[in-house]
């Protein structure tokens, strides 16, 4: 057991030294970078391509699979640049393969450099990329207890983004209730409240999107 | 990197050796395991409260979460007994955890194990607890996509309940593309139809797991 932990180790200090080769090269470049996480189907594909075509951003994005290149096909008929990694069965991303994605973009003329995660609420967590944040987007149909029940990926997080919002009612889902939840894991994470299908709420994401670039930049 | 593909296979070796004594522990009380995988929010613990109260077998619950005992606070209400894992982090159940949770049960009075794994997609898959089956729990509201693109969790189950059809229209789930979609991750899984919710299709699934339980007793 002993030597299983002090390989595992092994692994996440190298994996920080490759992500804070990424950090300084984002923040040589002062791109903003955000590594998106979220359960299988909560929208994050949805969220990026929504993003890509109405925040005013200039982006590229990085798409985390086990298998396919179905997200980085729908993010590329947006228009922007997005390089697929598959991790052909590893749980999450790691900085080494968001490094080698690299090499497939042009950095210098963006504003925003999205990394959207394989689909797990556990294992993303545990894993620096040489992000400025993470962020989680979850729905409304999954429930109100995910931050209790998967408190890390929310306690990492800079924002939640709570997406569905018009199956709401159906689904009988509190979103006052929600905030609470959300409040007790973290009590000063942002909850932006949005539905990738009808665009309610998602200007407010834009705007925090946008701050996080600013700040970056120190404008 | 050598060492650490020993080292997991260390693991996974001593795994399936406690996972051996599980399943042999089952099949002398002729109890039927299964072991329900799913993404955060799918359905997992209601169809677990559903299938206590409605499919007339008796039953016992081992209910895996990192943290929290929500779930099995859930499932006592109905009456069978739980027991709550609280991994502490981990993504995934394994069959040392198993073993451990079965000395709070009692079974040889029992028909059917249910052991409910982590929320997640992936790593769940990758483990044996013993079980005669696993299964996964999945929803509309996560679209169509994830047999392909989660797709070891499919291949290793021996059923999908598809869950939350009453939200199918608003979410214009297509019911006839997502068993294609399965099909061509496991061409002969069986998909059955439900909503938790208004209790439409539930009797598909109860009879499935009756067949399981009177082909495991060879009846």
């Amino acid at each position: 057991m002993t030597q299983t932990i002090r390989v595992v180790d092994k692994i996440l200090g190298a994996n920080d030294a490759v992500a804070a080769e990424n950090r300084a090269l984002f923040d040589r470049v002062k791109v903003f970078a955000l590594d998106i996480l979220g359960s299988p189907g909560s929208g994050k594909t949805s969220l990026v391509c929504r993003t890509a075509r109405e925040a005013g951003l200039r982006m590229a994005v990085i798409e985390g699979d086990i298998a396919t290149a179905r997200d980085a096909e729908k993010v590329a008929e947006t228009g922007v640049p997005v390089v697929q990694i598959n991790t052909g069965g590893a749980c999450h991303l790691d900085a080494s393969m968001v490094k080698t994605a690299l090499e497939g973009l042009d950095l210098t003329a963006l504003d925003l450099l999205v990394i959207e995660n394989v689909g797990n609420l556990v294992c993303p967590a545990e894993f620096e990329l040489g992000e400025h944040a993470k962020m989680v987007v979850s729905s409304t149909t999954e429930g109100l207890d995910k931050p209790a029940k998967y408190p890390l990926a929310f306690q990492k997080s800079k924002c939640v983004v709570l997406n569905k919002i018009d199956l709401a009612q159906p689904t009988d889902f509190n979103l006052a209730e929600y905030r609470k939840e959300v409040a007790q894991v973290k009590g000063d994470l942002a909850v932006v409240e949005v539905s990738c299908r009808t665009g309610e709420g998602l200007e407010g994401w834009y705007e925090w999107l946008r701050r996080a670039v600013a700040d970056l930049r120190g404008s």
